[in-house]
């Protein structure tokens, strides 16, 4: 035993520079959010073993389940390199269904599988072990590596990221530029990098009709027919033929109902929900500003309607691609040898509260089996993906040391 | 006491020709589909002391309650004009909003209140009023008077009038013409006779879609998006023009659903229910060949859909407007100053089924109130109704001695 940090952490049995040895721990760790399950805790003891500082901060928020992160930070000079992830993973679902445990982390034919195994622990290991690696050969490395990692990306989201980067803030953490490790490849390491997310906008919409009888429609309105109407003409025209970097904004109507069991009887009220993706054209003000111009117009005189908008906090977000994001696709490229594509695609992420405080790109394994049946990531793509993050770190530091 | 059919019915505490305290005697009897609540035993034993001979059936069909009917008839000769009702009443409803008693029978202002006095013991009571009346004055007229009164009008209407007129059939009962006392009239004695009903076909529409996540619309197919198109389509372009006495065809969506609580989660399946009220340019068939034929052509090979339609017993019928229809028009006039409308608006009625048998047209008190909370009718109308039907009778049986 010697007296360095790494004395006071519980013996591994396994190097923490190897990302599978690491994924199989972390996946072993049911962590179902808001359940922090002991994942958190192995990344604390590996990371104060080597040196980081680690908080584990708890948020709260009434009506929330209390919810763990951690930030773990070495190195004391700018420029700070975040690295960002999360180890909460959704529920099992269907336990009968997977053909393997769960959470067992168990190897078969070069695959690992569990909850979690894509999105995103194996995503979290590889970046953990390659910082480690990095780290343990440049010891006097210039600037600071920092790892951003909460328990609630998968769950509402409240007590997670945003607060753990406004605590950070708090504390004088100042960050220079961030990777998240979210798993961004469709089918192989080589495919995509993720350089912004499109925004999110939900609207409800009802339509006022008046209710009556089937063979009587002169003395009823039916709020259907208005609703057919409004709903088509939302859809008529394309919101925007997108920009450089962004599909065009894209609205589905992800429910419509009524209610209505009695045949014979024209229903009072119809009520519709739609969610738009949209892209840097538009902020949530302005799109909505241009839903309710539809309708107003498809309306007219004739159809008496209601919309209401969510409070969103995901706005469209783009990390210009430049030196940062072509340092992440220089690195893919050149540990599978293909550049990978630059995509706002998909769903939202933790992203978008991250570029507020610096430009974050997003990179991680392959992504297929998320929140699925059966979840896995290939042990080759772990290996990759530590070997990717390994060449961005040393290309990344070393253009700091030039500068 | 004397030996005629009278003498075995309990004694009445009012004269059963006049139409208020029959209707009054009616709706004191509570007889809320299906309980025959002692108002078709009223009749009997009115229309048994006056020499009708009275059969009381009582239907069955598994699933269904037992319904008792009531079938009587004086005279055995042809021709025989058929005086067809029910005296079943839908349910009261929140009783507290009520300002009378529902099954109270209170006169105030010359307004008769109660559950079923216009919809239709006020019909049912003025035309017995009437026939007795009439055969009283007229022992030796020709022909015969026949009721055809059912308990299953409001309700499933299996255990009523379909089955009372195959019963009557099935004993070689024949007949000539037959008014039904429906609450015809929107709002004056003089608005309305109805010669013939619409039709009434409903159909489940189902869209397939595949489910998927609002950011990835390309692994996904919305199936609200088809259902929209679809439904645009079916009321795109009327069905047809009306005929010389029927309004246009109407169709009426009655229910959408989706039932989709996730706002980033595209559905898989959406459901509509229709409803169409449609005329004599179509048959069932006919109807529900072009309603598919639409579907088709909106569907083409993007969406993917079901369509069934409901059986149906309610087929468009006519009354070809001519002698009989006149009889019964001039006596309207005649008593009311004002020739009333030819129609076939509203819903369905138990006309649909008599038409198999004789011409049948529908004429009765005004309507306005029916099935609402304060459900009422004007004893003057009552008291139109029962010399109406009167003059109508002596106008019908004339003719027939004359022919």
């Amino acid at each position: 035993m010697t007296n360095d940090p790494a004395a006071s952490a519980p013996t591994l049995a396994f190097d923490p520079t190897d990302p599978v040895a690491l994924t199989q721990a972390l996946v072993r760790r049911a962590s179902v959010t808001p359940q922090e399950g002991g994942a958190l805790a192995l990344l604390d003891s590996v990371l104060a073993a080597e040196g980081y500082e680690v908080h584990r901060p708890v948020f709260s928020e009434p009506g929330t389940p209390d919810v763990e992160n951690l930030y773990a930070r070495i190195g004391s000079e700018a420029p700070v390199f975040v690295i960002a992830g999360h180890t909460d993973v959704v529920p099992v679902g269907d336990e009968a269904a997977w053909t393997r445990a769960p959470f067992g982390g168990t190897i078969e034919d070069g695959v690992l599988y569990g909850r979690g195994a894509c999105d995103m622990k194996g995503g979290v290991a590889a970046m953990v072990a390659a910082a480690i690696r990095y780290r343990r050969a440049n010891p006097d490395a210039p600037g600071s590596i920092a790892f951003l990692i909460t328990g609630d990306e998968e769950g509402p989201a409240v007590n997670g990221t945003v607060k753990l980067l406004a605590w950070a803030h708090e504390r004088g953490e100042r960050f220079d530029h961030c990777i998240l490790g979210e798993p961004t490849n469709p089918a192989a390491m080589s495919d995509m990098v993720k350089i912004g997310r499109r925004g999110s906008l939900t609207g409800k919409l009802t339509v006022q009709g008046t209710q009556g009888h089937v063979g009587y429609p002169h003395l009823a309105d039916n709020p259907i027919r208005g609703m057919v109407r409004l709903l088509a003409a939302l859809d008529a025209t394309p919101l925007d033929t997108g920009t450089d970097h962004f599909d065009p904004s894209n609205l589905e109507v992800t429910t419509l109902d009524v209610g209505n069991a009695a045949t014979n009887v024209i229903p009072a009220q119809a009520k519709a929900v739609f969610n738009i993706r949209f892209n840097d054209v538009w902020t949530p003000e302005t799109l909505a500003a241009e839903i309710e111009r539809r309708l107003r117009e498809a309306a007219g005189n004739t159809v008496r309607y209601e919309v209401g908008f969510q409070p969103t906090n995901a706005v469209a977000f783009l990390t210009e691609p430049g030196p940062f994001v072509n340092m992440v696709a220089d690195a893919v490229a050149a540990e599978t040898g293909k550049r990978p594509a630059l995509s706002t695609t998909g769903g939202t992420s933790d992203a978008r509260f991250i570029k507020s405080y610096c430009p974050v790109v997003e990179y991680g394994v392959v992504g297929k089996t998320m929140h699925q049946i059966d979840e896995c990531v290939a042990v080759a793509d772990l290996v990759a993906l530590e070997r990717i993050t390994h060449r961005l770190l040393g290309t990344y530091f070393a253009a700091q040391h030039g500068a």
